[in-house]
């Protein structure tokens, strides 16, 4: 049995990354007590049965004497989330959170009292399910958790980013940190931009009055089946990242906008060269990222047949 | 021991989808004999070790006495393989290909002598990999396999038509027919624009000079990944689908444009209920991939560790 990090954690919002947090705590060891709470009453319900910590009845009591404290609720409801923990927070814990926006929670955040040390957190990590049901303690092994430590904090700060740090190692995850403002650029176009466009292709699809959905269901294998993975994700959390990220988005987005009309204008005019260095191009940043370990290397994810079976 | 399907057959270009015909053929028994030929020399010596089939020193001589024959070359090079087939196709052969495009490869297959009957096909499969290495025997299985039959046939041409259902249907397809014009449109959509999308994200986030290549790296588990493993297919296949599918591929992205144009104004004037809906109704679509039997069900396509593993 390895050592706790904390004593007790505390996670308000308890969808597929708060219970993946709440199951990986517990099945690894990382704090003595997990408390949750949820301001939906069915997802309350739901966490009495799945037992995955001691369920609260309010998020300042599951806050009381909680050394970490995780608001993972869809990043618009995060300054209301804050209100509802602040008389249960106890000096020096640490208030985090785990949206894939950074510069407007950290505002939001940073309505907590004084005592409290802010660190707002995102761990690139996610399935296209949500709910407490979604959750599974391996979601962060391996991958990336980005801490955006805030510019003028108070006394003891820096120790208690260490401990958050040791927190989500301990969950399976390589943490970094990095300025507000670049990760939410850098998001944008590793995160936000593709499921923008995601959901808008499936959109496309459905509304093309002359292909029936059936075919479209069908026929899905060539390449769309994993655009409706991504555009499956919960349509909350992603409402307010595009609300809550709106420059980056745009600009990014303008980028993609501008490339896509070179791109058109290459098939218009028949340019084959354009289009086969374009597409060539792409290949090196594939391998990169299994290279990194952040994807698998088997062929369509590994989802289909692999060779060995039959061969 | 099933019945073989037919006695012979020719695989001209064998690459990713070539070598899985043969693989699937062999490993299930629906050909006696399986003659490969592919117009580089490399793929030819390969092909000599990795033991498919009988490797011929010229499509004639591939195609010599087979039952059907299999053009599997980027749909730009039909027509070229179609010319080097003609002296070796005997009267009654089918003559039949699995490009992702069917009117422009339709045209180039019947310049076939009338004594062969032309099946334009197309097996709705594939991964990101290529080559004769990539291939597995049942890359086929569940998925549609697309016959467009010509509108005026020759004599006999309804056995043939039956005798290559037959034989996808014994690979494990499940077999449908089309028109050529309504196929195109139809993977313009499911499969042409998809991919141009993932390649096109791909680049722009490669030129973003304010992120650096490493970061998009990192974070790549947020949504990007997934369209980097589509955009790391075939650049010359894609080179040729797109330059054979222009009508279908320009119409189909300037819808997605519109729409994409109409998302990009509703993020700028933060309606919520906009985005909200839009999201939500694309849960729909996925389920109904699944239930098809189109895509896996587990929560990222099950490449991540699922939670059975340590819950």
């Amino acid at each position: 049995m390895t050592e706790t990090i904390v004593q007790k954690i505390a996670i308000i919002g308890v969808g597929l990354i708060g219970s993946s947090i709440a199951r990986a705590s517990a099945y690894i060891g990382a704090a003595e007590t997990i408390a949750l709470y949820d301001a939906d009453d069915d997802a309350r319900k739901r966490l009495a049965t799945l037992e995955l910590g001691l369920v609260a009845e309010s998020a300042a009591d599951a806050c009381r004497d909680s050394d970490i404290v995780f608001i993972c609720t869809p990043v618009g409801a995060v300054k209301a989330a804050v209100e509802a923990c602040v008389e249960g927070l106890k000096p020096g814990a640490i208030l985090t959170d785990v949206g894939s926006v950074k510069a407007n929670v950290a505002k939001d955040l940073s309505t907590a009292p004084g005592h409290v040390h802010v660190i707002p957190g995102h761990p690139i990590a996610g399935t296209e399910q949500s709910g407490p049901d979604a959750g599974f303690a391996r979601l962060f092994d391996g991958r990336w958790c980005v801490l955006t430590p805030l510019d003028n904090p108070g006394e003891g700060y820096d120790d208690a980013v260490e401990v958050l740090t040791a927190f989500w190692t301990r969950l399976g995850s390589r943490v970094t940190t990095m300025d507000v403002k670049r990760h939410d650029l850098v998001l944008a176009i590793t995160s936000h931009v593709p499921h923008l466009i995601a959901y808008n292709i499936v959109a496309t699809a459905a509304d093309m009055e002359e292909v029936t959905r059936g075919e479209v269901v069908k026929f899905s294998a060539g390449g769309f089946r994993d655009f409706t993975r991504i555009a499956a994700s919960d349509p909350v959390m992603w409402r307010d990242v595009f609300l809550n990220n709106k420059d980056a988005v745009l600009e990014t987005l303008g980028r993609f906008s501008e490339d896509l009309a070179a791109l058109q204008r290459a098939i218009r005019w028949e340019d084959g060269d354009a289009l086969h260095d374009l597409f060539k191009r792409s290949r090196g940043i594939r391998q990169s990222i299994i290279d990194a370990g952040q994807d698998s290397a088997a062929p369509n994810f590994g989802r289909d047949a692999p060779p060995e079976d039959v061969d």
